[in-house]
């Protein structure tokens, strides 16, 4: 049978198209269900730790107590940048979108990495490992640096959101920061085969290695069409500026069929199991912090939506209570997005050490719908 | 009709999927041609410079004497790097793989550029220039820093190929050399949609930016599927160590029925087109540099394959004759995937550009396979 003779089928998008099997989170779109590993996202997000989450992600079972503890103990192991990172990290322009500055830190701790080429599972995940810990010092230390503030090193008692708030803010959470920023971490930890993900599986396709999959995977997460939702509701909710403004604003936009961020999802019709917690969590961070108003608008946003058009199966998403969420906990708005990567890291290094087994070059074909046999006019010839 | 009614098709590798048109390289592997928008690579090879096809493949059409001086001038506007990149690079680990190094300084390139964001057609060609014209300077002077040598700057009158070795070996290249390095990089510039060209679509699927993609295209085309088989064609010429040593060398192998690096290609069943100028380009320069015993053993390998295995279709492909000449230009072995990078840059811009006008998100499916409903049993319960 020649080459010509195998089918092949036009799918620019690869909506039709899947790539391969996967135990890590199951989506059912119409009953509004999230599981990692079969367990739901709501049991997760009520009684696990991110550590535990991700451990979960990639052995695809819940830990032992003793193996919790050294699963925790390998990436605090990581938590610090080596001297020369340090270094690099003061250097960036104060200027730099955060998500660029993430994607060269992760490529640079490929520079200092002997085993960068190993390509054992064992290896693979020590530099998941040493990724996922070191992004919590790089995220809230380059934001002390455009804020003049001296570098603020990690915590190895600290548990990643701990650390990673302690670092920003120069000083300990509060409780419920600290376990909202963690429930965060918890919900965007993996969402099957997204962009970014899928970003990781084709770079590692040619046995490439793990800082160059989440490097790639990284720019492709700061894409507007796949990360920075709570961004665009941050935004829309600093522009509102007030609770009175609230009620006009939206029936405004509405009004001129204008899209609300943070609302509907292209997967879940019914609620998006992840929006539930945050809003709980956008709570309680809420009185801790005092940004009380903020959430009482995005209450107000949620109420006015459903009479709206909540019959259509418009319903808050993840992003919504996030934004409110992560601004109470004081981060810039152009760091949801680096915290959303924090996240996925682990989500990503799940789907590539599962591929590990049973890795595939992924290179589809093109039509070619160009001229063929043209001549090579000589320069002189072409005017 | 509900999303389960669409019908699925699993494709682990996507050979059997296409992802696209394009009208930029057509490949017929039973005849071994391959063409740029339809111009046959032998005639490029002879007749046409670097900078020229890079315009055909982004443009579709050859330009005129106007056009190619106002595009050259674009790229070797950019050729230079500013402060904070030169002082970057003198501080990459000198043990640094230089597809990482190279992979890092791409990624920091969009922290100085303030268009990153602009997603216009011609902000995102301004990106591509300007990481393509960086490209030598990057990689000539890594090597020089690592060689403990002065950085030299690029020249703005040089072609690229022109700057890139004299900036590498601190002279000008005799014009064979030059011309050697020139068509290598129009030989290796684009192969259809290979798996780094679709690293870069899926990362700009999400509307990311070409910094990310070619970011992300370099991590992939390090991984050895793709890039790196010129690398293991010299190491094997060094094993071998002489002319006299060839034939037992490669006899041996065979017998043992291992693989000969540089022979057969997944697509070309005839001659690899490419490989038929590297080899008149590898004489030429084994001749001007002296290095003639390696140009002699490569070709005494090619004969001994024709008369064993010529008659089973495995012809010496592109990365066969590019080892001999680009060791013979100077180029430290690990610097051939960089070079290969440094050409193949403009194809992944070609394609980038290309879907611009017709961007979609990139994002198949998983088949789940993992469990459903499990509980989460408490820690104390796990033992």
């Amino acid at each position: 049978m020649s080459d010509a003779m195998v089918e092949m089928t036009m799918d620019k998008g690869l909506d039709n198209t899947i790539i391969g099997e996967s135990t890590k989170s199951f989506i059912d779109g119409q009953k509004g269900i999230l599981e990692y590993v079969g367990i739901d996202i709501d049991a997760l997000a009520r009684l696990s730790t991110f550590e535990e989450t991700c451990f979960l992600l990639w052995y695809d079972r819940l830990p032992t107590t003793s193996e919790l503890q050294a699963f925790t103990a390998r990436i605090r192991d990581c938590y610090d940048l080596s001297e020369s990172m340090w270094e690099a990290l003061s250097r960036i322009p104060l200027n730099a979108s955060p998500m660029h500055m993430l994607q060269t830190m992760v490529s640079m701790l490929a520079l200092e990495d002997p085993e960068c080429d190993v390509q054992l599972r064992e290896a693979e995940e020590a530099k998941a490992i040493r990724i996922l810990a070191a992004t919590p010092a790089i995220i809230a230390n380059f934001d002390r640096l455009r804020r003049g503030q001296e570098f603020v090193r990690p915590c190895a008692d600290d548990s990643m959101a701990t650390s990673f708030l302690r670092m920003l803010n120069g000083q300990a959470p509060g409780e419920a920061s600290a376990r909202a920023l963690d429930v965060c971490l918890i919900l965007h930890a993996d969402h099957g085969i997204n962009a970014s993900t899928f970003a990781t599986m084709v770079v590692l396709g040619t046995e490439s290695d793990m800082y160059s999959a989440v490097t790639a995977a990284i720019g492709t997460l700061r894409g507007p069409l796949h990360g920075g939702a709570n961004e665009r509701v941050m935004r829309m909710l600093q522009e509102i500026g007030s609770i009175d403004a609230t009620e006009h604003f939206l029936r405004d936009r509405l009004a001129r069929k204008e899209k609300i961020p943070g609302f509907g999802h292209r997967v879940y019709k019914a609620i998006d199991p992840r929006a539930t917690h945050l809003k709980t969590f956008a709570e309680s961070i809420a009185e801790e912090t005092g940004n009380t108003e903020l959430f009482e608008m995005s209450r107000a946003i949620e109420e006015l939506m459903r009479e709206e058009v909540g019959s259509r199966g418009i319903h808050p998403n993840v992003d919504f209570y996030s934004a409110s969420t992560y601004y109470s906990l004081g981060l810039e708005i152009d760091l949801f997005t680096p915290i959303f990567a924090m996240s996925r890291i682990s989500g990503w290094a799940a789907h590539a050490l599962e591929r590990h087994a049973d890795n595939r070059l992924i290179r589809p074909r093109c039509q070619y719908t160009g001229p063929h046999g043209a001549s090579y006019v000589p320069l002189e010839s072409r005017g």
